[in-house]
């Protein structure tokens, strides 16, 4: 085979891009399983099993975050992000009889997540995996399987798996509430929202990006539902831009952290239209007092008053469909600045899809 | 009055590091109030209110990580850092009976929490504060009040409202669990203890900070009831240094973190003698590959191969009472890199001791 026969080196971060825009397919497919949804949420009822222990890592982790609001909100249950140490490593005593465990993993193959799965059925909770591979051990675990279908995830950083989560979690919680099926018209409106912002923002993320070339650090600031969205953009800028970019709410900015901040600090702010508004513009304005730039992105974005960058994402009238537009101006933020970086989205240094560590 | 007569300005940092001292004492007088500790996990008891929802900014919500972990060991009873937003923003109509909704304010002014507590217990909630002030507004609206007897705290960075907020939630867990009188002696001994380990690592901590002078990042990692060590460090490396310091459980750090690290960002990790330490030692091995700088803290510091300074506290023989001296070297280090820094670790720029941000 001649040299021009070779297929092309993937142009770097191009996985990363595509599974990006594969999103609003991704949700659409999900929708396909929402018997699946209805299901479990009846079968939650009837067990009585309302207290929701959600556990994961990384994204997954932030997608749980999300979680306690789609619960609280909607069947007005109360959920938490349970201690995976807690039950796994030092083997507490809980009685979760009366508890949903909802093990979130996109492999199905994290051990601890599996190991907490399996200690929590002994425990007395009912059993739910939310992965996307409906054949992992996690899911064979568990009494029930909700399958992301998000299709294969090629790059290392999560894009199409964590949307997917939000939309599961807020589609269960929605059957739950008898609401289901108005919250999947909402997520098939989203998805085609998302198209036409994928693509514009898309266009000109690059000049937004490239100002932050050479940025160390970052704070990422979300309330309520959008505090999900402010861990995943943080953890995109670390794993994909080496930034060490920490997430917080606009309250816990203004208790410490608020201190270091300078010129040299730059705050991403996620404005959404609701009662989280004030506490959210607050924190920036302290933040730009304190010299910092400032991103803002959400649904109110146009609301931060004096932001160096907007990347406004539209309104969806919901707090619980805001977040699978707004992380797409973070994704795609990652994207660019990784590339303007040097770096290589697709493949970060050090990790590898299916994390086994302990 | 001449000028010989005025008195000296304060040297910037001496009311935080003279509360770092006074740590000891303030335990102590923390367990004069063992009664009140004893009546509230009865009337716990007795009400079937076992879910406990911990609500908090900043230090207040770094010590209600470690109340998950005291709860669960000690009576086997689910707690959670129950989500502020949810109920005083979104208003969601959370069932609260059978739950305690506990209330973490040194001051007892921050709004959000006391309007939480107000809010928790028109749902059904038992509410119990736990705040430095008997006479302020949360003690007020509360149910009851778990006084931290911690005396007045002058610098703005929390240190020893911190560990009594610790203390009060381990003494209280240990109540419930009837050991509070084994919990009691365990923290007269840990006081005892502490205060030879602030004075040795007073006295050595300068040239351990001095090499970070230049630092803008730093991961702290710790896992189980260290995690909220992790998370106070890391706050106080915010607030007194202005680093950008992320606390990440050490599983977390593998799930995309890692990616961030090279030889310019530091790791600091916080090793426990329990079943969480194969997992701290593994973080730190990876940490270690990207050239990080390791320093190593906690009871098993001596167990992390490779760390480039070693602050070991003396063990406790108990994960819950390890994190009362766990914290004192990330004190201390805060401390003496600030000065380094040239900064006033008193008075933080943009903080005020009690903070009214919404």
């Amino acid at each position: 085979m001649s040299s021009a026969e070779l297929p092309l080196p993937a142009e770097p971060g191009s996985k990363f891009l595509e599974e990006i825009r594969e999103q609003p397919d991704a949700l659409l497919r999900l929708l396909e399983s929402g018997a699946a949804f209805a299901r479990v949420a009846a079968e939650i009822r009837a067990r009585g099993a309302t207290t929701v222990r959600m556990v994961g890592h990384g994204s997954s982790d932030n997608a749980a975050s999300y979680g306690v609001y789609a619960f609280g909100l909607l069947p007005h249950w109360t959920s938490l992000r349970d201690s995976i140490s807690l039950t796994v490593y030092y083997g507490a005593e809980l009685d979760m009889s009366g508890c949903t465990a909802l093990a979130l993993s996109q492999s199905g193959r994290t051990p601890d997540v599996v190991e907490y799965l399996r200690q929590a059925k002994r425990r007395g909770a009912f059993t739910v995996a939310v992965t996307n591979d409906a054949s992992s051990e996690l899911a064979r675990e568990a009494d029930a399987v909700l399958e992301l279908r998000a299709g294969h995830e090629q790059a290392v950083a999560a894009t199409k798996t964590y949307t997917n989560q939000l939309a599961a979690l807020g589609l269960l919680a929605a059957h739950a509430a008898g609401e289901g099926d108005a919250f999947a018209a909402g997520i098939r409106g989203v998805a085609e929202t998302m198209r036409e912002l994928t693509a514009s923002v898309e266009k000109r993320i690059a000049n937004v990006a490239r100002p932050f070339a050479y940025a160390g650090r970052m704070f990422v600031v979300g309330r309520g539902a959008e505090f999900a969205t402010a861990r995943e953009i943080a953890l995109k800028l670390l794993e994909t831009c080496r930034i060490a970019a920490e997430p917080l709410t606009a309250t816990d900015l203004a208790h410490g952290p608020v201190a270091a901040l300078d010129p040299l600090f730059p705050v991403w702010a996620i404005a959404s239209d609701d009662a989280t508004l004030p506490a959210v513009v607050e924190a920036v304005e302290r933040a730009r007092e304190a010299g910092a730039t400032i991103v803002a992105s959400g649904d109110a974005a146009e609301s931060i008053p004096g932001a160096d960058y907007v990347l406004a994402s539209p309104r969806t009238g919901s707090p619980l469909l805001s977040p699978l537009l707004s992380i797409l101006p973070g994704q795609l933020f990652a994207w660019a600045l990784s590339r303007a970086r040097g770096l290589d989205p697709d493949t970060p240094r050090g990790l590898s899809k299916v994390t086994l560590a302990r």
